[in-house]
């Protein structure tokens, strides 16, 4: 197992090279399994069924659109802490799909609740428990508006139960990132470990994203699959607040899509002791271990950005709060300018200067000292002495950029990740559907 | 002189034809020169005197940026209500300068007074009136952060100053509006007759911007001029009111600038009687002509906008409010997904739905109808019945784009401008400082 978060952050590591796999282990209680629908028309892998045989603990976020999929609305429905399955189908978003896609969504509910019964009737230790459709979650992603293919999926439900396996090495869990890929040039897995008392707890995570990827869950889809036994509710908590600066700290494009979801599914099978409480001591380690799980999914995803070249992080310090930090970092991140002057490799930090200064946020122009990499280009509101624009102009040759402002007028703080503005980006996007 | 502000909505025009320019009429009481700096090194004209020899009232809306230009502060030091002067000038911005941008712009401002007041002891009236420091404005647009070339500019003032004309016929007005210009392909000229009373009025118009647009001012840069007889409070009313859903309803990359200005002087050289209230109905055919002129200075922004190779109208209909009509139709305009999609002529409209659902607005997705030109594309959540994309991807070649949404919900609306997101705006971005 290769740790290869550090990677991201060093500005020395070509972007190919970002994003080394770690070998991910199976996690007890769970079941994968990946076929073609053939959805694509191509013959690739493209609906993926995630199975809980004695169930999972489940919490969720989801997109703040207002508009989402019938499948984000599925899930919704009703709070659901404990799941059976999850199942995943690329190519259609199922939105904007009419009452034929919620009613193709219903019927392949109960398609696969009968196949999942019966599978489970099949369990060697004879547990023959009935999977209600309440007990299923749906994810999609692909293009808005387009029927929804529930026939070809439905169809596919017997194989894709079939083939569901408990052994699941490194090869199904790419199997399975494979196939819940749009636009995605590689699939994007990260795994962690951490202890929970003296019990070991495994954290395999899969995610894909690449274009409309922005806060708030972008186009998005990370599933993460834990052997921790940790109530529903204190999952909620914590994805919740380790979401915050992870999979809602990058952008690649600022737009947000209609069916992005972070699940995080726990099976217990660690065995570890029961938790009482969300403060309880013993959950920072996995607090922590999440955090860095999502962490490395999140730049997976903006290193995966469309068209992307450079990975840029902007660290913004010395704000009145993290708000505000937050904001003048997204501002800057979301500007196409920029993102293209990255993209030519051009020192014009006077575009960092204007982002700062549209983000609306009352800063001191006095007080802005804005660093690329270690090289001090400004501060009381001109060019720093020891500028030099030889020297940065090299720098920004490299794959990852380090873009830091400090406001000097508080303490607040927030980091954000996001990709260059490239030529590539207009050629995914001006035919995307072709 | 050809009106030829509805070319802009006519999908059946030509890019290129839009922009067809309108013959400039003299302005009674204002003196125009333009020469060169040198500031590119290339010759070009980039230093702008507008003179007012028996002065103008005068108003102006400024950027909202929080960082602004020396430039800026400098008219915004105190309330100016009738002034002599404005100089503009180009290629540097005059922002992150420190405090020698400040004391720079302040030694042009003392040469120019001397150098007007001189002239005007020159006048053929013999009105020898001094012109002090605080009756000049100046406007700057260019490159971010770059030392204020404040000697260049002031050594330039005795030819500037000695080359006005009076007699501006629209060569004069071309080489101004030229002369104002950055990344600009060509310069934007726009020119109005009313009447107050039964005094013809007269209203030219220049304007520079292409990149960095975004409402509340971009990089924009626009100076009205009249003979119209009104005072400045009432102007700036009426300014201010135009300019909602005119320059602030147009978008090119959602990028804001440190440098916008939007000024509108008047003469009084129309010698219409004398207004004395802003609701006086003989200023509202001065109204609809300035918002005319306004309206078709920012169509032609948008046309020119970095690599625009297509002008796209977003009308937002039946909204709750006008700000939820607004909020929309600059979600739609500023998603780069959607202007890549226009860019491919490829009418995906998921991208606009995905694109109202992130705006935040709590629409029905239900009620929203859509249509691209004449073609309605969406109702009752799914793809209309009518819906054939061959017909769609046809109208969508047309070098004018229009997008109707109707949120069904409410009587609120508004219409948002903008261009497509190509190959170019990278090249001309990506290393916009060589």
């Amino acid at each position: 197992m290769t740790l290869n978060l550090k990677n991201l952050l060093n500005p020395k590591i070509k972007m190919s090279k970002m994003g080394e796999f770690q070998e991910l282990q199976p996690i007890e209680g769970l079941e994968i399994s990946a076929v073609s629908a053939d959805l694509y028309g191509d013959g690739r892998d493209d609906l993926t069924l995630f199975y809980f045989r004695e169930g999972a603990n489940f919490a969720a976020v989801y997109t703040t659109s207002k508009i989402t999929s019938a499948n984000i609305n599925w899930n919704l429905k009703i709070k659901r802490h404990f799941v059976k399955a999850l199942m995943v189908n690329t190519q259609n978003a199922n939105v904007f799909t009419g009452i034929k896609g919620a009613q193709g969504l219903k019927e392949i509910a109960h398609t696969l609740s009968k196949a999942l019964t019966l599978k489970s009737s099949q369990s060697p230790k004879g547990v023959s428990e009935v999977v209600k459709i309440t007990d299923l979650l749906f994810a999609s992603t692909g293009v808005i508006g387009e029927e929804f293919p529930y026939l070809k999926i439905k169809n596919r439900i017997p194989e894709l139960v079939k083939k569901l396996r408990a052994d699941h090495n490194k090869f199904i869990w790419f199997k399975a990132a494979s196939a819940i890929m749009t636009t995605d040039t590689r699939p994007k897995v990260a795994y962690e470990e951490c202890k929970i008392g003296n019990k070991l707890i495994k954290i395999s995570g899969i995610a894909k994203g690449s274009g409309m990827i922005a806060p708030n869950m972008a186009t998005m889809l990370a599933f993460i699959f834990t052997t921790a036994n940790i109530p529903s509710v204190f999952l909620k908590a914590i994805l919740k607040k380790v979401t915050q600066t992870t999979f809602n700290s990058i952008t690649v494009d600022s737009d947000t899509s209609t069916n992005d979801m972070v699940g995080i599914f726990a099976t217990g099978k660690a065995k570890n002791s029961k938790i009482y409480n969300v403060l309880d001591p013993k959950l920072q380690d996995f607090e922590k271990a999440l955090h860095r799980l999502c962490l490395n999914l999140a730049k997976q995803i903006v290193v995966d950005g469309e068209g992307a070249k450079k990975f840029i992080t902007i660290n913004v310090n010395g704000a009145r709060s993290t708000t505000m930090a937050k904001n003048v970092a997204f501002s800057i991140a979301n500007s196409p300018l920029v993102k293209t002057a990255i993209a030519g490799e051009d020192p014009n930090w006077g575009r960092i200067i204007m982002a700062i200064g549209k983000s609306g946020e009352n800063v001191i122009a006095n007080n802005i000292v804005i660093k690329i990499g270690d090289h001090i280009i400004t501060e009381q509101n001109r060019a720093s002495k020891d500028y030099n624009e030889k020297d940065v102009k090299k720098y920004m040759q490299w794959d990852s950029i380090k873009i830091d402002v400090n406001l000097n007028i508080g303490n607040g703080s927030y980091t954000a990740y996001t990709c260059d503005l490239t030529h590539d980006y207009i050629d995914i996007n001006a035919d995307y559907r072709n």
